[in-house]
């Protein structure tokens, strides 16, 4: 392989003001150090932004960046927790923000064509108009975009009942090094000819080729839902919990948890509904259906639940009174803080029935590092979340954090889990991806890698390699 | 590339008996033969059968057959439409028939570990035992695999609400050529690390790797399910009923349709429940959920459909009043032989909204050329079963027949639709991959053949090259 640029020099620089003239450039460091960050809180100053308008503009951009062996790290909204968009290694930010057209949203297909820029909370709000429903609901919604979700697989809470991105993705467009457009799938909800170069643009972080449009698949809008929040005296019972609802035969459209840390974090920035002195696990569930099953499916859901002797139960029919129960379960990241300055925040998953286990685990490796961690999130897919909160200001707090989430890692890998879950490996997860993924695996990967992008010029040294 | 082994020598077949002692090979073409052939009524004679019963079995074939360059086809129950598992291209068959246990069921973690030759209706039974639930119902399943629903991304008609078999395979085992295992994946329903190696297998037709092992994920056992059937006087109301159901918010488990075609094949083999001179089209569908709420579920489902104004209604309640409608579906198939004794089944999908268009199109074509069309299938997914009639002892038949199949390509290619929305592309459908697919996909795909498969030795000629 050729060795890729290592600087922008200035015949580049002229080549790329001739091909995005005006504001489709940005060149001067503190401007540009925005497009270097994103929310893992990593950073590094880009050597050149270029904001493409159109299509061709990217495909020009990546028939040049081919010639040039020039490295481009594309980029949208920056939400992402892994640094899988921060330059870390060098090179050009591609933002294709501007790219953020919803061209179609059809109620008798089912389906919607978007470009990659366009904010997902603003693209449901739009299918909800024609009573359709697009589920994937990462925690960025509001903020992040459509190209962001399919670039990373983002999942979500509803991802139970729904699925994740990867899910409801029948279509990728994609502009790959060299200029070529490989247009994959397309509007129909089967298509079995060739292999799914479709599902493998999903979660590729920006590795494979320049999305410039995607097609969605909608589902018919659910008529109602109703949420229950149930406290528990022990993180065995919450789960008992659980297994209940799942026993049931109910598919619960989310389901999460939050351990005592959490709750105990919460606690400390507003009221809570539950017994602050015994409670040690929060859950909180969501179905959806028609209006006239909810009431019906409601009771037997608190019927399972009860079966596992709450500390307390409360219920929302109608997102009038749901939205308060779940306002809370929005405090949990915030309130991490409460026990300190800094966090490392993974999302490591493990088998559903591994969920106590790994939970307890990782308490107890708060315990011996002398660091709180608090654990929440999806306990419907064994999605947890572990805040390990420090201060990093404090050189052996540090070297305890670290220790701490390379414990975590081990553990969740022992127990047949995954370092990530919905986050990607991106830069901070990158060096235990080895952890993961055997040797086999991960010379497919860059063989496939090398199928797409020979000379290895996009989004560099991110991932699996 | 090397070329490809042409056939076996003595000291090769000396190779295969030492590895495959006893019934483990089989070498009489009477015996071969019925591993020659598959649904798709193709045949060819295989050079050897062997038959593993272990992987590391498999690992040896796959280490002498990449040092031989050896065409290897795998295969299983060989159920597949459209010639896939046949040996069309030379080479030794693979059963992997005898690697046929359910390694785990496992209802906390709503996983399963089976090995590719468990049959996928006696999975379902056993998971249903469990009160958990494997979705994919392709209409084999009482005699296919499941490894041989993986290798095809097998469909059915629970696709409307719970999609493909690609959405319950969280993990694939395959031995590669050379003899290498990559195991992608794991038994965590969330997992972002890395590219998505896990879907790239499925679908992929036995060309990038053999299976010994899929973890595939599970849900909870739906209580209670009803089903309506609905006779209409055009194809139009009959898309405007399910059109309604969709705009009420309800996502069927099962949305069938059979056109007039379709119906008058039936009539001839049994009683049928609607007006015989005046349907034109009739939908079944059913839906699923709590006992609770299915009375008030199936309520709603029939006035969504009465506003489009249907001959007859028929409804059941709970399998026993359910099975007698879906006993009407089942004969389809097989009625479409009163009509001629040789048919071309073909599978198109085409986008939701577009099939009336489609389907008065086929219907248009099948007059053109002199043929009988029967329309039929998963009308949720827009994916039509076109089954072409006609005597394969009549030149001028079989001629007209050809062309009417490359004009419902043509048809549903220009509708945005694919050749293929179940069934795979084998070698029925082979020739016209390129008419779907542009020469960038086809040198993506060829290129990650490559990655796992350097000298093609793996089901050759099939797909998508």
């Amino acid at each position: 392989m050729t060795a890729l640029a290592t600087a922008l020099t200035p015949s580049h620089l002229r080549l790329l003001e001739a091909l995005f003239p005006g504001d489709g450039l940005v060149t001067r460091p503190e401007e540009m150090a925005v497009f270097g960050a994103d929310s893992s809180r990593r950073s590094a100053l880009p050597w050149a932004v270029v904001r493409p308008r159109s299509e061709e503009q990217i495909v020009e951009l990546l028939r040049w960046a081919e010639a040039e062996k020039m490295p481009l790290v594309p980029r949208l909204r920056g939400t992402g927790m892994s640094g899988g968009a921060v330059p870390a290694f060098g090179g050009v930010v591609v933002s294709t923000l501007w790219l953020n057209r919803v061209i179609d949203i059809d109620a008798s297909d089912f389906c919607a064509e978007v470009e990659p820029g366009v904010v997902t909370a603003e693209f449901q709000a739009l299918t909800q108009k024609q009573k359709l429903f697009y589920p994937p609901d990462p925690a960025s919604l509001k903020i992040s975009t459509l190209g962001g979700n399919v670039s990373t697989c983002a999942g979500g809470m509803r991802a139970v009942k729904y699925g994740v991105t990867r899910d409801y993705v029948l279509g990728v467009r994609a502009v790959l090094p060299g200029g070529k457009i490989c247009d994959a799938g397309g509007r129909t909800h089967k298509n079995v000819v060739g292999l799914d170069l479709t599902r493998l643009f999903v979660g590729s972080c920006g590795t494979l080729g320049i999305f410039t449009k995607l097609t969605l698949k909608l589902l018919p809008l659910p008529e109602s839902s109703a949420t229950v929040l149930a406290a528990f005296g022990s993180l065995r019972g919450a789960l008992e919990g659980a297994h209940n609802v799942f026993r049931a035969g109910i598919l619960p459209t989310a389901l999460e948890f939050m351990d005592a840390v959490a709750c105990r974090g919460i606690a400390q920035i507003r009221d809570v509904p539950w017994p602050k002195d015994t409670t040690q696990a929060v859950l909180l569930l969501k179905i959806d259906g028609s209006a006239s099953a909810l009431p019906g499916d409601l009771d037997r859901l608190t019927r399972a639940l009860s079966q596992a002797n709450p500390l307390c139960l409360l219920k929302g029919l109608g997102p009038g009174e749901e939205e308060p129960l779940w306002e809370i379960r929005r405090l949990v990241s915030p309130a991490a803080f409460q026990l300190g300055p800094d966090k490392l925040g993974e999302d490591v998953a493990v088998p559903r029935g591994k969920t106590v286990e790994a939970v307890e685990g990782f308490q107890a490796i708060g315990a011996e590092n002398d660091v709180h961690v608090a654990c929440y999130g999806h306990l419907g897919d064994g999605n947890i979340h572990v805040n390990i909160i420090y201060d990093a200001g404090d050189d052996g707090q540090r070297a305890r954090a670290k220790a701490c989430k390379e414990a975590v890692f081990r553990l969740t890998l022992s127990l047949g889990g995954t370092i990530s879950g919905e986050h990607g490996t991106g830069i901070t997860k990158g060096p235990y991806v080895s952890w993961q993924l055997s040797e086999t695996e991960r010379s497919l990967m860059a063989g496939i890698k090398q199928v797409f992008d020979p000379s290895g010029i996009l989004n560099p040294g991110k991932g699996w390699v």
